[in-house]
């Protein structure tokens, strides 16, 4: 079994921002050498998430951050001093970790598909942390 | 280590609809002889999802398009001209991605839990891609 | 390859509670004696889901369960006559699976980060599968 540690370093520049590092962990992917496994991504922020979906039409990813907007608003009766509750909820209902599969040395995924960091309290600097595991 | 691959073909008959193919990836995890490991299952397609809940009560399933449409309706200022924004969104908040664990040569899940593919922009052909890995 | 397999038992005292279980989980990677790996995360229950947020400000989890009922509220349309539609509809797009990386030890999270049981139909007796796979 071998495992391969690595991360991805991004400075977003908006408030909220789907920003693709798809190409980035196709890249850690073919370093490593692996070539059936296991890829886990994992965003160590609480006001981030990760996604996956369409990277083909930019205006996907303008009703992404208008969709969630739409479904998790800042609310008056938000608590957390802040002010940033709404990208909480937004991290949570994306998620933190994807679980990615490693085959022939490529990563399986559909034509359309790729991998985005989601800032919603942005601009920051963020990681993401890429481990393979397999063989 | 071992590594078993496969995939589920799947037709889906309606525009939104959830397709359960907990039997299948039972199948294909006896199939593979891994007694100990993590199965990922994954789908390759931008307009849909996967998710885990019940599949005792079908009144359920139909709750749960119900309250999606409700959460992440379309909406007039989406400019993907595809038509199918809604879609992408509930994509991205149930996820393409499922982590289960392969235990005794059994998937470890709840009495009432099934594993659903999630159609949002359906009827389509669709493919669920199935990876486990383990001893 | 080794596997290490537990559980962590949790009675929930609200009917909806963020329940905070990275400690167990620490505390369960620590004696595995793994070093490097995946952790998986799974609750086997149908109202219930698994998250990854802030473990800082209380005041954060209240917004969370505030925001998740504005999101996805109670309705009288709901054909599931148990009438907890609405906690299925939370854990579906929280999720009911994590994945985790296992680092020279540790697992890998972001400072304000904490690993949370979400209960959404409470108060109940609660399961969380934890099963860690490397070397």
């Amino acid at each position: 079994m071998n495992v391969k540690k690595s991360h991805i370093q991004i400075r977003t520049t908006k408030r909220q921002e789907f920003y693709e590092i798809t190409e980035e962990i196709r890249k850690i992917a073919k370093e490593s050498g692996i070539q059936e496994g296991i890829i886990t991504v994992f965003s160590p922020h609480t006001t981030a998430g990760l996604c996956i979906n369409e990277n083909a039409d930019k205006d996907v990813l303008t009703d992404m951050i208008y969709g969630l907007d739409k479904a998790f608003p800042d609310d008056p009766k938000f608590k957390h001093m802040e002010g940033n509750a709404h990208a909480h909820l937004k991290s949570i209902n994306l998620g933190s970790t994807l679980s990615l599969i490693l085959s022939d040395g490529l990563i399986e995924m559909g034509i359309w598909q790729g991998i985005f960091f989601c800032e919603f309290d942005g601009p920051r600097d963020r990681t993401v942390k890429i481990h393979i595991m397999g063989e």
